[in-house]
């Protein structure tokens, strides 16, 4: 098999030995994989990642992680089946699915993509739990089946917020995180969607998602746009999908008194706040990741049946060949959006 | 009148003119009036809390206090009637009130004791609205009934988390906040309580206001307590009740999965913390200040009721010209807990 594999810091394509299912697993074959913000971040901060998650008590993170081995990333997935393990039945090879990226394994659960024994979906093959798959329904196309992790993502951000049809969201970045909090929140009946986000490319995109309203910080304040909508009192829930260091605290300093925000991007680094303006401003800060089966299965769903149009956030498909240049290409906003990785060349 | 005066950094006692009400507003007594930790703050930190309200927005705070002049603090008290305001009418001269800190004035609303032209509490005089009185029911000592306010304080903290019957609360800090915690979580029926605290006496007294459980951080983890007193998964909610830098990092190191922070303690000075600490395990910080009046006469009836046994919080009581050595031994937990100032010598 082939594979895109992070490796010291690099991102390097080999060819790999073959993998085989074993008993309880599947062989897939990836129909596509979308690369993560998270995905980019690993191979710049790998260790910094683990730390944090060391730091965190999160094993499950941890176990099957060493950054100081190659791993082949990637966990935004869609697949067809290409062979059983002993005991499983009731799916066939040719099955297409959209994946949750887990497998059950002798020594407990890992997630492909986050384990040095196992790859994620930058390769040609990779191994699965069968009851990790869904089938695809109401005639999507398994490619875009793909999107189906990050608008969990997005849906698990909207769930854990108390957002209600009375209030409105501000959602600050329109990166694949904020993009999919939009979506989920579209999906989801809200009303009023501001996103803010300094790419025009993306703005327009959030706009296709869903968002009412899109601002560029540069010129515009998220909190008068909230102000010129609605009420001015009813407070908003704010998402924070960027994910850099000073991002809580300026998000504290402009939120109106009350604001619930949503910490949806990942910011490694430690950083610095002002607890007093929190305290005088009684706001209140979540902190999310991830997703349930049911939001999952909810958010396929919502790609199925039209509640989410997943073709508007893709901005690229790639061969396995490509993924070092595609890695390269996303650290610009104004040329991708999603790229899908389609390692078994059906482009 | 005489008044205990914070000026440049020093409490001092000194004669002030005598103050007469206003229309609809009323000239008091104080009976009572409790040293608040914010008070001991303000001794030092004037500038600091006005730039932090400032920076948060606050101007109701601010309009009134400007930390270079004279103010004379006090917001947690009870009173006697010794004047009545054009257009007062319904109570009478030598009534008796547990009174909420404010006063309408032609300007708007202010609070004495953060006021710079209105004195609070620690006053022989001070001037307060009809409306911010309540009767002290059922035969409550009227020197008791000064701890309402801060048992408002603990209260809001209570309303403002999600904790239910089926949680553990984990107080951190048994200062005048986390005690009051302490006694509204008590008071609301909640069944496991466990507080914190390096002090012994702060220790004995948590117990005495309705903690189950006391440990001392030095030797004992509260996290381990929580684990040992329930299923060790239902996640605790954590009231942090110290308010330095680093307690908030410290509590979302410590926190298991999915608790929530409820921030009562009110640490001025700018923070560090680890977003990713909160990501990994699904925090959520909440921040809390003040009270509403409703939790106010709920704090009342609380005290008066017998649900909260006040005199276990009072340490001491002291006239007017003991106010500012009452501030320097506040210093020692070992010594004070809650200080009553008496103003009028009715000791």
């Amino acid at each position: 098999m082939k594979a895109a594999i992070l490796r010291a810091g690099q991102m390097v394509v080999e060819e790999l030995d073959d993998l085989s299912p074993g008993p309880g697993q599947v062989l897939v074959e990836p129909i596509a994989c979308g690369i993560c913000g998270s995905d980019l971040h690993t191979v710049d901060h790998a260790h910094d990642l683990v730390a944090a998650a060391v730091a965190a008590g999160v094993t499950s993170f941890t176990a099957d992680f060493d950054p100081d081995q190659d791993l082949v990333m990637g966990h935004e997935l869609s697949c067809c089946i290409t062979g059983l393990g002993a005991g499983v039945s009731g799916i066939s090879e040719g099955d297409e699915f959209a994946a949750m990226p887990y497998l059950e394994t002798p020594d407990g659960r890992v997630v492909p993509g986050y384990s040095n024994r196992f790859p994620g979906g930058y390769s040609s093959q990779m191994l699965l739990s069968p009851e990790a798959l869904l089938p695809i329904p109401n005639g999507l196309d398994p490619v875009l089946a793909a999107l189906t992790e990050p608008m969990a993502v997005g849906l698990h951000a909207v769930n854990e917020s108390s957002i209600t049809p009375d209030r409105i969201a501000l959602v600050v970045g329109a990166g694949p995180v904020g993009l999919a909090i939009i979506a989920a929140l579209a999906a989801s009946g809200i009303e009023a969607i501001i996103a803010a986000d300094f790419s025009p490319t993306r703005r327009r995109v959030a706009e296709q998602m869903g968002a009412h309203q899109v601002i560029d910080p540069a010129t515009h304040s998220i909190v008068d746009a909230w102000r010129a909508a609605g009420d001015g009192t009813t407070p908003p829930v704010i998402y924070e999908a960027v994910g850099v260091p000073g991002m809580i605290d300026e998000l504290m300093a402009q939120a109106p008194s009350r604001s619930e925000i949503l910490v949806a991007g990942v910011c490694i680094p430690p950083d610095n706040f002002r607890p007093s303006i929190g305290i005088y401003k009684h706001l209140s800060l979540r902190f999310v990741l991830g997703w349930s089966p049911e939001e999952f299965r909810t958010s396929l769903h919502n790609l199925a049946e039209g509640r989410i149009d997943g073709s508007k956030l893709v901005t690229g498909h790639v061969g396995l060949d490509e993924v070092p240049q595609a890695f390269k290409d996303l650290a610009d906003p104004e040329q991708q959006v999603k790229i899908l990785v389609r390692p078994n060349g059906k482009l």
